[in-house]
């Protein structure tokens, strides 16, 4: 018989955070699809969530992330005038990150960066699965050495896309090309992704680690705020 | 009035996870202090302490971090032998980390690099605080832009001289001085001021974040083996 101790952790919820949906849309439930994720995970956080104007497909190449910058810094100040504990940014990319960081004194987290940053913990040789032309450029710097490769689903074109049967078994056809290319562990560069729950899928099919953005955006955000 | 929720996380603590103390003793108590700092922050992990052979005054240059390897490595496959679901090197310059990896099947956090990654998380200039020479080289290479400056505490020349209420003040003066020099944040590069309890200390003096090497250590694992 397998005897399991069962622990109890009380947690005062005091943490507010903000995440930037870079998705434009006025579906309350798909604006709060990935605050939602992170309050089932981390029962300490309270997030609110509010997405930029004018990206009705999101962030999904070069002019789409430069016009999502100055957006995002507004939402920030926002949420640190509406006294957020941090702010998450739910985008790979992490468009207007720099800038964002440069206008509030709260902690910003990127979901890219932090992908890459818990990516790169296990120091194993990571394959990138996202829906851009290549890996974003933060989670390329970060991962250096140990980034063996980047896979696209095809047919994927932006995160709308993510959305069907079809596009997921695209997606888990990407993660099988990783892991011939010996990718030990992959990492998620769209939150597209976490909408869809595609972690999950991709962890059993492959067999490897997988690690989700806004997962790990809201992991380093309990970081942020708890120590 | 202020009306705080109290959220519930019902945890099946199940995870084992080893904990290699680089500081040779046969003083349970000084053993079982990292495992135990980390068990009280995160309640699904069981955590078991061993310390390498030999090294009395613990990793503190190149020749006992070199000595320190072989060792590490050894205990680290124990530690996979006897089902642990992790391993986590207590030493900011992760003596054997890669070779652990390249031995071992679980996730090896090493505490130097999960200080780094998590300091990095911020995106603000950081301040590594340790009793070598110098950053420790994974550190450095994680931190890179961000790193702005290294200082070590007058007087301390290993992690048995960090117990004294005189090394503490040093660490202050130390952590003072990383400030001035335009630390936003503050990593520390040695375990030895986890046990010292510094951390809490330090962000009181300066009013900076620190990032305690051993939190940072188990807050990695707590992600390997939840997630």
């Amino acid at each position: 018989m397998c005897w399991r101790r069962e622990r109890v952790l009380r947690i005062n919820a005091t943490a507010k955070i903000g995440i930037i949906r870079v998705l434009t849309t006025d579906d309350i439930h798909l604006l709060n699809m990935h605050g939602t994720l992170i309050e089932a995970l981390f029962p300490n956080l309270d997030v609110v969530s509010r997405c930029i104007p004018n990206h009705p497909k999101g962030v999904y190449n070069s002019e789409t992330e430069a016009s999502a910058g100055p957006l995002v810094v507004r939402l920030a100040r926002e949420f640190e005038a509406e006294n957020c504990s941090a702010v998450i940014i739910s985008c790979a990319s992490d468009p207007g990150l720099d800038m964002a960081r440069k206008n509030v004194g709260i902690p910003v987290i990127g979901a890219g960066e932090a992908a890459a940053l818990l990516g790169r913990a296990f120091g194993r040789k990571v394959g990138v699965l996202g829906i851009g032309s290549s890996t974003p450029k933060r989670m390329e710097r970060i991962l250096g050495d140990l980034l063996v490769g980047y896979s696209k689903p095809e047919g994927v074109e932006n995160t709308t896309n993510l959305l069907t049967a079809e596009s997921q078994r695209a997606v888990l056809d990407a993660g099988l090309k990783l892991k011939q290319a010996g990718a030990e562990v992959i990492v998620l560069a769209c939150t597209g992704l976490s909408t869809a729950g595609s972690a999950a899928l991709l962890s059993k099919v492959t067999g490897l680690r997988v690690v989700d953005a806004v997962q790990a955006a809201g992991f380093l955000a309990y970081y942020a705020v708890t120590f």
